[in-house]
C-alpha cells in the first residue's frame, strides 16, 4: 500500500509502506474511510520537534474492521469504528479513572495516513458506530478520533458549565472544536480568540457569542472588560505556546479554570505567578476513549457536526498538499480520502 | 508599645513602635490575645526575600476588638475576633467566589507581632467567636487565623474525599495540620512525608497513617508502593520549593490533584511534562476568610486541636529567641503572648 512518510521539515512523502499486519493478538486491522492532519503534526513538520528517521504518520481514523488478533473479543470484522490517538486497555487503573491516555499500556497509534491501520489492544481503543455511518456523517466521525475529543477535554477539564462564561484560546480546529463544547455543555457566554475572518465565522456558528481580536495585555484587558472586570470562568488554551498559556492564565478569574490541550513547546511556568493568580490547571493529552460513546451519539443524532473544521478535503496521494495547506494557514484542517 | 520589627536577615528586634490607631473608617483596632511566627516569615528572616526597610512583622492574630472606625457595622468592640493575613471586603466578586485573599480591595495585615493591631476592611475580614473563649482554645483559634485555614485550603485544593488517599509534602505546622484536614474531610489513606521523629508523631495525632521518609525518586517510589503503583488521588504541596512540588507533582495520579500552599520560592513547572502528568493543580494564598465561620465551629466544639503544632509559647518581648527556634527546627511554631 502507500502512505504518507515525514522525512524531516517540510518533507512529506507519499510512497510504498508495508501494508500492517496484526503483530500482537490483541491488535485490529483497520481499513482507512478517511483519516486527516493534526495541528500537532505541524510541530515536526515544521522542524520543531526533530525527525531522527523517516515516519509513517497520522493519528487520526474511522473505518471498518478488516481483521482482528486471536485475543479481540469485542471488536468484529465489518464493524465501523473510530479510536484515539493512543491505545488503551481501558481497564486498567488509570483507564477506569477517565485518563485512557495515561493507560498502564497505551501505545501511540501511528501511520495513520495510509489506507490500512494496526490499532494496538483493540478491544481498549475502538469504539462501533451503531451502524455503518451515511458519507455525509464521515468526517464529523473522523474528528471524534481527537480534535473533538480533545476540544471536549479542554472545555471539560476548564469546568464550562451552564451559565458560565467561557473564553478560548486558539482558533485552530482544536479551539473552534472547545467552542462547540463549551456550547454542548451549556455555557452562556463563549469569547473566541481569533484575527482570521473564515476562522470567527466558524466559531460564531459553532456558539462564539464574542470574538476577540486583540493579544498579550490588549488581549487579557478585552477579557477583563466582557466580564466585568472579573476574567474567564473557564478558560481552554488550545494552541500550546507560552504566549497562548500565558493569556489564559491571566484571562481567567481567581478560583477558575484553565483546561489546556496545546501539547506545550517552551512553556515553563513561574510557580509565584501561578500561586498569586488562584487559577485551577488541568490539561494533557485527552483522554478521548472517555468521550467515544457520548459524542457518537451527539454525532449520530445530528447535535453536533464537528465535521465543519475540514475546509479542505484531498485524495490520499495529495497528502503533501495537504500539510503545505495547513502550515501556511490556507486550511483549517485537511481531511484525506484513501 | 513594643512590637516585633524585622531589620534583615536573622535580624529581628523587640522595639518600641506607634501604637496602631483608626486611619480609615472601615478599620478596626484589635487588642492581640496571641500571636506567631508563620513558616513564611523565615523566607525574608533568612534573607531569601529581600528586606528594604525595618518592618513591623507579623501577620497571624486573634483578639478582642478595642476600636472600631465609623464604617464599621458588624464587628463590635469587646467582640474575640481572629482574622486572616489578607484583609478583604468579603463582598467583591473575587470574595463572592470564595477567594478573598484576591479580593479587589485586599490589603496585606502586618505587624501583627504585637499588643495591638490594626486590621482594615474590619466587616469583612473579622469573624467573631460565639463568646470569650476558654485560655486553652486561644492556640487553636489563633492556628485559624492563618495555619489551619492553609492546610484546610491545601486538603480543599487536592480535592480531599471520603475514601481518597491524600499524601502530604511538608512536615511544617501547614503540612501537619494538612494531615488533619484530611483527616476531617474523610480521608481513608494519609501518607505524611517527614524524616523528624516529633513531627511524624503529631502527624500520627492528627491523623496520619503512614509515614515516607524517603525523598526524590525514592519518595516517588515508595508512594507508589503505598498505593498499588497508581499515585495518590490529593496531594498537599506545603513547602514552596521545586523539590517539594516535584515531589507532589510525580506522587500524582493521572487525574488526581495537587493542592498547593507553600509559597513557591525558585518554582518554574515545565509545560510538557505537566501535561503528560495529567495533574490537577490548584493553589495560592489560602482564602482563610471563606474557612473561618467552618474552623471556629470545629475548634469550638473540639472536634479539631490545631493549636497542638505550637510547641513553644513565649512570651511577645522574646520573639527573636522565637525565630530562631524555629529557624533552627527545633520548635515547629512559636506561639508569642503580649
Amino acid at each position: 500500500m502507500q502512505g504518507a512518510v515525514l522525512y524531516g521539515a517540510r518533507d512529506v512523502r507519499f510512497e510504498e509502506r508495508a501494508t500492517p499486519r496484526i503483530v500482537h493478538p490483541t491488535d485490529a486491522i483497520i481499513r482507512i474511510a478517511a483519516t486527516c492532519i493534526c495541528g500537532s503534526d505541524l510541530w515536526p513538520y515544521r522542524g520543531i520537534n526533530k525527525v531522527d528517521a523517516p515516519a509513517p504518520f497520522g493519528h487520526e481514523y474511522c473505518g471498518v474492521v478488516e481483521e482482528v488478533g486471536s485475543a479481540v473479543t469485542k471488536v468484529k470484522p465489518g464493524q465501523f469504528v473510530i479510536g484515539s490517538f493512543f491505545a488503551s486497555d481501558n481497564t486498567c487503573p488509570h483507564c477506569q479513572a477517565g485518563y485512557q491516555t495515561s493507560c498502564q499500556h497505551r501505545e501511540l497509534v501511528g501511520g495513520a495516513q495510509a489506507p490500512m491501520l494496526r490499532v494496538p489492544l483493540a478491544d481498549g481503543t475502538l469504539v462501533a458506530t451503531p451502524e455503518h455511518p451515511p458519507a455525509e456523517l464521515v468526517p464529523s466521525l473522523l474528528a471524534l478520533s481527537d480534535v473533538m475529543g480533545t476540544g471536549w477535554f479542554g472545555a471539560d477539564a476548564a469546568d464550562v458549565r451552564p451559565g458560565k462564561t467561557a473564553l478560548v484560546v486558539g482558533d485552530g480546529a482544536v479551539g473552534l472544536l472547545g467552542v462547540l463544547s463549551a456550547r454542548e455543555m451549556g455555557a452562556a457566554r463563549i469569547i473566541a480568540m481569533s484575527r482570521n475572518p473564515p476562522r470567527q465565522k466558524l466559531a460564531r456558528e459553532f456558539g462564539a457569542t464574542d470574538i476577540v481580536t486583540e493579544r498579550g495585555d490588549e488581549g487579557v484587558g478585552r477579557v477583563k472588560e466582557l466580564t466585568g472586570g472579573i476574567g474567564a470562568d473557564s478558560v481552554l488554551e488550545c494552541v500550546g505556546t507560552m504566549e497562548a498559556m500565558t493569556q489564559a492564565i491571566r484571562s481567567t478569574r481567581p478560583g477558575g479554570h484553565v483546561g489546556y490541550v496545546g501539547v506545550p513547546h517552551g512553556v515553563t511556568l513561574g510557580g509565584q505567578d501561578l500561586f498569586f493568580r488562584h487559577v485551577r490547571l488541568h490539561g494533557g493529552p485527552a483522554p478521548v476513549r472517555r468521550y467515544l460513546p457520548q459524542l457518537i451519539e451527539l454525532v449520530w443524532s445530528r447535535k453536533i457536526n464537528p465535521g465543519k473544521v475540514f475546509d479542505l478535503t484531498l485524495p490520499l496521494a495529495e497528502v503533501a498538499e495537504g500539510y503545505r495547506a495547513m502550515d501556511e494557514r490556507r486550511a483549517i484542517k485537511t481531511l484525506l480520502r484513501p
